[in-house]
């Protein structure tokens, strides 16, 4: 509930405060560019209707008034009156101070270790996904919150990992395919396709952009070894950054290099910071793969020592087991990673049985859109 | 040609001299984490075989020595020897300047205006593009070097614009579907389903990662008006860069906020800015669209009129006509832009005439890679 407001700067702003103790200045030019009426914003799909060259670049507040659960305002020199509810404006006000701090993350995020998540792995039944609204969107709630999750009764059949994607989105083919095998081969394209260990890593950074998903399911697993393990690099990051904030300040400083050219007819390369901070801070991104790394070219020779050590120290916070989640998929299981955020890792394998996973990418944005639009649509229940 | 090879800093730093005058210095452990032998490098894939803590933190430079067109390197204390050919080293070498201008860009890109594309659009057939490597490597090369370009002879059935991609990639779907109609509708999801004309933009800034190629292919075009354009709003940018650093320094400092829910089950939202620029200061991509523009709340409310401001000036820029190419889409011709820097923008149509177009989104990685791929083996004739 708005409690006052006032029209300061010759109409050029306005303070306003909500009963609960809140103020904030709006800029007239804000308020005018984003007003909700329906010339501003199409009531049928929400989409602005004006731009911004269409609003006076003189634009001012001649007047402005509290009107029960909402404000009105006025604006010149259109002479436009426009409502805005105050619990909008409350949740859209921008008058506070940034954060300065560096490689700080959104609280839709919780950042984690092994200790924390061992015994807590998020996971649903594949048929519960697709039947039950509320268990999808607790499922993709977990891997927005912690970046990864399993799924269970995956049908052991060939590209069955894709109805996993189906439940919130859309596959990002590649040159890999739609999906890909993961086996262990004579003459392999790739080092995935070996029984080598390797080490934790985000898929594809010579990409962009790069996959922001990956799906890891499991066909057969015989074998000793071959288990998968889990990283949150964003809490790896902000480890690294507690005990030394420059070298978060050079590996988001620098672009580094990712080359990948195992197959006849592709080239892929890209030009990426290994920590890919927003430009308030937000830490977005990691991108860490030995095997596609290409050489850094970017960082000037007076930095690229300290670059290197930065480099290594998070390679070691990487490999620091109190870090890691581990867990063997068995057949039928399958896991996902925000591919963005957390880092995987397989043991070697050998013996004489068998390991087949398959994998596939999907992006991020579908999946958080679908638990965004469910969330606004689930049943209170599920809500509590 | 290597003319000397000399080590300092104990072991820590070698300094070269090519014979063309050129110099540079290079670090131990560069040189040992990226060396091209078959224990560190895959021989049949490229992939590094180690991981950066597999290599000693105390490593150095024992012993450096030019043999012929290659440079011999021995380091402790794994008193390994690997070979690096002259010319690699001229390549990869990073003892440089960094540029310290914000918002420039790449030498495969060639800023342009109306007056240089208007008479220059690049085409070719698609039977071409599918027939002819050389004639597929040019098209690629002026997406790469132009950010768009023509195709003609795209057959007039529904879907056949993936037949496009389908020469250099792969398609992204979406929400939207592998690919979507653009056609006027009656109760539209999206403003782009009507006959409005449209501001220049970049589509679905609202997504991240965004798609960062999009094709637009024409099937019916009898009415009046429904003229395509397209702007680079890298020349843009440095337009306003030249006559405004700080409208620049804005709008790449500040996150903006895009958001999508026209239809249902669909929530999409990013925070990205307007100009997006890598640590170093490269200008990598634009955001631009007026009807997904959700309100800006990353911009400290000091810096907001200022931001305001900036925008307003970018607009005007972008719709300033001497930044524009224009063109009719006829039935069988397409056009790709890429999306992370070519605005697009439809001008109204009317009349009894049919508008019917398809759009359908891929990504530039793919591109960039099958332009490498076929440069790298493209014919003597064709490279002139």
């Amino acid at each position: 509930m708005l409690s006052k407001a006032r029209v300061n700067a010759a109409g050029s702003e306005l303070e306003l405060h909500w009963a609960d103790g809140a103020q904030a200045r709006f800029h007239a030019m804000w308020l005018r560019d984003n007003a909700l009426d329906d010339k501003t914003r199409s009531a049928g799909n929400g989409q602005r209707l004006v731009t911004i060259l269409d609003i006076p670049a003189a634009t001012k507040i001649s007047a402005a008034e509290i009107v029960g659960g909402t404000l009105r305002v006025t604006f010149t020199p259109e002479n436009k009156s426009v409502t805005f509810p105050a619990d909008w404006l409350h949740n859209h006000r921008y008058d506070r101070k940034p954060s300065d701090a560096i490689a700080w993350t959104s609280p839709a995020i919780t950042r984690w270790t092994g200790a924390d998540m061992q015994a807590n792995v998020p996971r649903a039944r594949l048929s519960d996904m697709q039947q039950n609204r509320d268990t999808l969107a607790h499922w993709l709630g977990a891997v927005e919150r912690y970046g990864f999750a399993v799924v269970e009764g995956v049908p052991t059949t060939s590209g069955a990992l894709c109805d996993i994607v189906k439940t919130f989105g859309y596959v990002r083919e590649t040159n890999y395919g739609r999906w890909f095998e993961v086996k262990a081969e004579v003459n392999p394209s790739n080092l995935a396709y070996t029984n080598l260990g390797l080490q934790a890593h985000t898929d594809n950074p010579y990409r962009d952009p790069v996959p922001t998903l990956q799906i890891l399911s499991c066909l057969e697993n015989t074998v000793d070894g071959g288990e998968s393990t889990v990283v949150d690099a964003f809490a790896v990051v902000a480890a690294l950054q507690a005990e030394n904030p420059k070298a978060v300040e050079l590996l988001s400083g620098f672009p580094a290099r990712y080359e990948y050219a195992g197959s006849n007819g592709v080239r892929l390369r890209a030009k990426r910071p290994m920590i890919e901070l927003g430009p308030d801070g937000e830490l977005l991104a990691i991108r860490f793969n030995n095997r596609s790394a290409a050489p850094t070219e970017d960082v000037p020779f007076e930095a690229m020592a300290s670059w290197y050590e930065a480099y290594r120290r998070l390679a070691e916070l990487i490999e620091d087991k109190r870090f890691e989640v581990s867990f063997k998929l068995a057949p039928g299981e399958a896991f996902i990673v925000d591919n963005t955020r957390i880092l995987h890792a397989r043991t070697a394998f050998s013996g004489h049985g068998s390991r087949w996973l398959q994998g596939c990418y999907a992006d991020k944005d579908g999946l958080l859109s679908t638990l965004a639009s469910l969330v606004e649509t689930q049943s209170p229940k599920a809500a509590e």
